[in-house]
């Protein structure tokens, strides 16, 4: 036993949920003190610094906020709009998958009521796995629920900020920052907080009915990270789909035939490319990193369930993984204040340090609190199941191995901002390939992001041999666990990436001036190396999350060793590899044809609408909107259906053994096309802004924009789209989807899979 | 015991070898028969349809041919020195390499002199651990020998045949079709026949010395393998890298910004990428598939030698490999014969189903060919190793193995055809992709090089699930051998390509008429595809081939069991999936570097040499050769030492069990990239030149040469060159030597493995 008693545990992680849904809520009232307002009469417009920038700069500072208002709300309304539709869609799913979740697990025992003697346990009698079948399939819907509370808040927020970060900036880059950062803190906390506070309640409310079963209990809240994980496969796709054909739509016709700057108010795309940024980056990535940390945590209860505490009742040491996630939210409060009011950023050039500055301090503080959490919650010593075998563990090995995927965390943080910022030689020997053309680009661009992936495996693989060997599944569940315990900052810092990117879109159609969009623009390029930094944060942990999935789908259909020199293990290793390129193909494929559509439409507007390239018409927004909309619905199901049917057909037709080498093979094989394809994609969007920025001699020599390298680094730019945010960062959603997916179906299979080779 | 008797066996193979090279005499004394000579006194020009052609033509006959064979000369010259200082380098390698297989393999029993008991072949004893490492090394170095003489041999028919093939050009399609298959059938069957035969005498010199230690015989020979597969590699790396860096460069400079055509005498980098395509795709690939040939060889012979057949003796059964080869030759022959002297190529769209035809005659003969061989050769029933089990095997299922490997080989080069010939849609796709520029270019290319890998990696799988069920890792290996079994055919159509792309080159340099130019542009088209079919077929090969090694070092180095669920394997299996990627960024950075260094050369010589440009003066070849070469010496290093040094060093700090993960992940992961990035280059290639050629109304709407379409598809073809001509062929060789270097150094592994680990 810990010393940390049962009821002060009850208390604590509520009280830590409480408290970081009240940190979002006050800084969502900080952001909420910019006024942006199109209505003239209650405008208030009191801020003298503004009106002083403004008016030395001759800019009616009414008028540009009346515009920014307007903007943001054609941005807001499109992308609740998309989200409505796309959940239209995602309810059909979600019905029709809770049928099959009911369905499969009830008939593993004929749905039979009665109770069944427990499998580790012993002689004790577990619940009938029809309640298993019920309760998984309420957890699916809860999961399913909260996924989608969390990218839609998430959306709310940074539609909320956008417009407010564009009029900070004229007040200077630092107030701009702070707003952004502070959004991204609210869409942090808020999904952090919510995902733990959901989970707990669902646990306490599920022991009303299981009892002592606690077997059965955690194995139906595996539903949870299914829920959360399908709901984050489509708001990626769908997200990422619709971003990527509006934005490589628009640049094509926009920066490429027509000369006009991005975001420029003429292109008819531009409001669907804004929409684009919160539904894909924000909505999509939300649900993705909730999905992360809703299944790493299913995976670490599932697995200490059937360790000696779950056995032994000792609630305290069980509810581990959500203490951490609890510490994690106090560790990430401390560390926000730090950006948002011990730190004042002043320059351009600091924003870049800080938002490492945010990484490192959320890291050394959460390493003390991983140590003070498990030196009081758990027990001095215990034992674990290690596929059949028992291990005894100590709880420093499980401190070690929260610590250790703590700090492959920041390493694979770091790692990403190398390869992806443009302050470093990597992304500066690729924007000098653009001397040369477009080819040699593309090519330097390629081969940095698959260099880029060296680092982040051997982090990765020193993280699992480490908690491997401390705590077998047990280990790297909460070394998944300690990845994404900062999460709140991790997210903040993703978070800001798009809402930065967004305030350059509003700066750039109210016609603010330049000056004003060079601050957008610089918050924007490190909005870049963040995002990739919050990707390689959500590969890095998808690997560790999957393959504690896999432990626990591993254990829970009771297979002894997945030995890859048997036939059947080894053809799904090598059919699972594939699967990361299928997938990707199909998305890819889907994005090129939609921004084929959009660039017609673009084009059609720019020829039959009269005065548009002078600035006197207005642009049909609505038609592409619409474009991407449908390309997104109707393209997000194929891709989606390949992940989801992947592990029905293989534990069906093939058995657990072929599906456990599909889940090892994708998971080694779509870490590296996930991490390369999002680090080349940042990269040349990185090379692309060095050379329009022209901050250093070199830089000019490229430039300026319109030169042929400028051309050049563009082309890069809009391969790399797709690359970075569709095919990318949907490809950790499909290993741990896969991997979560064949958790909660592995007693269907394990009773009833495989049935190809029994006919044969 | 088969109804083979032991001396039939051992006439039948060396007099099918000697046939086989008999045969490639033959063809090369009819290429010989088109007469190319620069010695005007002579040239006995006696060829009146030539003459009557030309004349029509209005170009002097005699001024051409005197041209090309000017033109011929320098690129044999150059593709022979840079051969020539290429195995200077490698000589120091082979050296080195050879002392340390000795001192490792020597080392395994402390150098003792002493017989041991064997492993096997209970009860009896076997030669000492030192002899082994003695004969391993001159197995080694015969392997390296052949392998380069492969490679040699290669380009020089290749160089030999490639203006010939120009100027039966003139006399049409059909005739220069011939001459460039008959020299690519002069190089596969030179390469087959010769493989066989150094592999038999090996064997049977070896015997003089090992007597009945058939277990240290056969160990000993995997050195054959290693040897060939390790110059294949930096054949294929050294090769690759000046094949390309000559390209990209002249591409660059010479159709992007001077706007001149490929292989525009005017060009300086032009001889340098003629010398390419002999020292990379003829030269590279032929010591690859030798490499694949040599290794699959010995996994099945070595697996043998601890069969009942080996530890009984049965040399007729032991030798079934050698026969499938033997047959192999005899199928060839009869194949190669329908290409050249029973059907008739009259026009251009008959060259690609020529072809095919030949992959179809030839698998369908070799059906019946094994058939034959397996009723004949081998016991009707025998026992097999299956990782310390036993299984008993029949010789129907042996038949199945190799038949089903030779089917599976047949569907990969089928399904690349779909994929890069300009025949079916997925190329027209990324043809007309070009519409909107170079950057959908790039990612329809990338999707369709993506979606590419799906067919064959579940034809590989459902061969790797046949032959494993059936007859454990001999089944792989065999399946592995029915798969190359028609490399003779294989390689003729693949030699095919290169040839066909200098003829090009030649007739362009030596100003011969738009027409003649047509004709080696579609045979050049044709010969994408084909090379996209060789590399299918080598990639799909190395995928068995490795997989066969792989089993044989797990037997080797005494592993029970390869568990997934494992840390020390895990680790392996993600590292390993990563190797293909490191490898990846440092071949393509080496060529992008290489190529921007031709850049500037070439643009050097258009500004400083006055009237290159208008054709009065000549360029400097000479530099960009010596470009080339160095660039391609200097950067085959790098890549070089990671294949060779991984095993060694995973193998000693890690182990055993980390190494076999380690060869798992490579294979899994490293053969999705390298069949996506070979036929991503191949479509990208083929896209341009349907694009040029214009036989569609469609292919039209996107021409001409110089049109926007065509600028991005050019943009799109040099972004391929790289993956289809360095990273993706020389990946196959990576998962192949990582494997059979394990292999030869697996019993120094399970001596004196693990150090990491021992002193943890």
């Amino acid at each position: 036993m810990g010393s940390l008693s049962e009821a002060v545990t009850q208390v604590l992680i509520p009280v830590c949920a409480l408290v970081g849904i009240c940190f979002a809520l006050i800084q969502w009232f900080l952001v909420s003190k910019v006024r942006v307002s199109n209505d003239r009469g209650s405008n208030g417009y009191s801020d003298r610094l503004i009106e002083e920038a403004e008016a030395e700069e001759g800019v009616d500072s009414l008028e540009v906020t009346i515009k920014c208002a307007e903007i943001q709300h054609a941005i807001s309304v499109g992308a609740t709009s998309f989200l409505f539709t796309q959940y239209k869609y995602l309810s059909v799913f979600v019905g029709v998958f809770s049928a099959i979740i009911f369905l499969f697990l009830g008939s593993v025992k004929g749905f039979s009521t009665k109770s069944e003697p427990c499998t580790y346990n012993k002689g004790n009698l577990c619940k009938p796995a029809l309640a298993n079948a019920l309760f998984t399939t309420i957890a699916f819907l809860l999961g399913a629920f909260t996924s989608t509370l969390s990218g839609f808040l998430g959306m709310k927020i940074a539609t909320y900020a956008n417009a407010r970060t564009t009029l900070e900036a004229r007040k200077g880059v630092g107030k701009a920052f702070i707003v952004a950062f502070r959004s991204g803190a609210v869409m942090g906390f808020l999904l952090a907080a919510n995902g733990l506070l959901v989970l707990y309640v669902s646990i306490n409310l599920f022991k009303l009915y299981y009892g002592d079963d606690w077997e059965g209990l955690y194995e139906s809240i595996t539903g949870y990270g299914l829920g959360g994980s399908s709901m984050a496969l489509f708001g990626r796709v769908g997200g990422g789909i619709y971003t990527k054909a509006a934005d490589v739509g628009a640049d094509l016709v926009g920066k490429v035939e027509r000369n006009i700057p991005e975001d420029d108010p003429r292109n008819p795309a531009v409001i669907a490319d804004n929409v684009g940024d919160n539904v894909g980056d924000i909505a999509g990535m939300g649900s993705d990193l909730f999905g992360s940390y809703a299944e790493s945590s299913c995976a670490a209860l599932f697995v200490a369930s059937i360790s000696s505490f779950g056995i032994g009742h000792d609630y305290t040491a069980m509810s581990y993984p959500l203490i951490i996630s609890s510490m994690g939210l106090v560790v990430c409060l401390i560390t926000t204040i730090f950006a948002t009011d011990l730190f004042e950023i002043k320059s351009v050039s600091e924003i870049e340090p800080s938002l490492k500055r945010q990484l490192v301090i959320s890291t050394v503080l959460m390493t003390a609190g991983i140590a003070m959490v498990s030196f009081f919650a758990l027990p001095s010593e215990f034992t674990l199941f290690n596929f059949g075998t028992e291990m005894t563990v100590k709880h420093w090995h499980i401190f070690f191995c929260v610590a250790i995927g703590l700090w492959a965390g920041l390493v694979i943080g770091y790692t990403t901002e190398y390869y992806t910022s443009n302050a470093y030689s990597p992304v500066r020997d690729v924007a000098d390939s653009c001397r040369t053309g477009a080819a040699t680009n593309v090519i330097f661009g390629l081969a940095l992001g698959y260099k880029s992936v060296i680092i982040p495996i051997f982090a990765i693989a020193v993280s699992i041999y480490v908690s491997f060997s401390l705590a077998a599944m047990y280990g790297i569940a909460v070394s998944a666990l300690g990845m994404l315990s900062t999460i709140a900052t991790g997210l903040a810092i993703d978070a800001y990436g798009p809402i930065s990117d967004n305030a350059g879109g509003i700066a750039e159609m109210a016609g603010m001036s330049h000056k004003i969009r060079e601050t957008t623009d610089a918050l924007d390029a490190a909005g870049n190396t963040t995002a990739a930094i919050g990707k390689g944060f959500a590969i890095g942990s998808a690997a560790l999350v999957s393959l504690a999935l896999f432990g626990a789908y591993v254990s829970r259909a009771g297979i002894k060793t997945v030995d890859v020199l048997t036939p059947k293990v080894f053809i799904g290793l090598i059919v699972g590899a594939m699967l990361p390129y299928w997938f990707s193909a199909m998305t890819m494929k889907s994005v090129g044809k939609a921004a084929l559509k959009m660039v017609e439409e673009v084009r059609r507007q720019f020829n039959t609408i009269p005065g548009l390239m002078e600035g006197r018409a207005k642009p049909d927004y609505a038609t592409c909107v619409k474009i991407s909309t449908d390309a997104s619905l109707r393209e997000m199901i194929p891709p989606g259906a390949l992940v989801m049917l992947t592990p029905l057909i293989a534990g069906t037709f093939f058995g657990v053994e072929t599906l456990a080498g599909v889940l090892a093979g994708s998971l080694v094989s779509g870490v590296q096309v996930a991490i390369s394809a999002s680090n080349t994609g940042g990269a040349w969007d990185n090379a692309k802004k060095y050379i329009e920025a022209g901050v250093s001699e070199h830089a000019k020599s490229l430039g300026p924009k319109g030169s042929d390298a400028h051309k050049a680094a563009v082309i890069g730019d809009t391969v790399g789209d797709p690359l970075k945010d569709t095919s990318g960062p949907s490809l950790n959603i499909l290993i741990k989807l896969m991997a979560v997916e064949s958790l909660v179906f592995a007693p269907f299979f394990a009773a009833h899979g495989g049935l190809l080779f029994k006919l044969l």
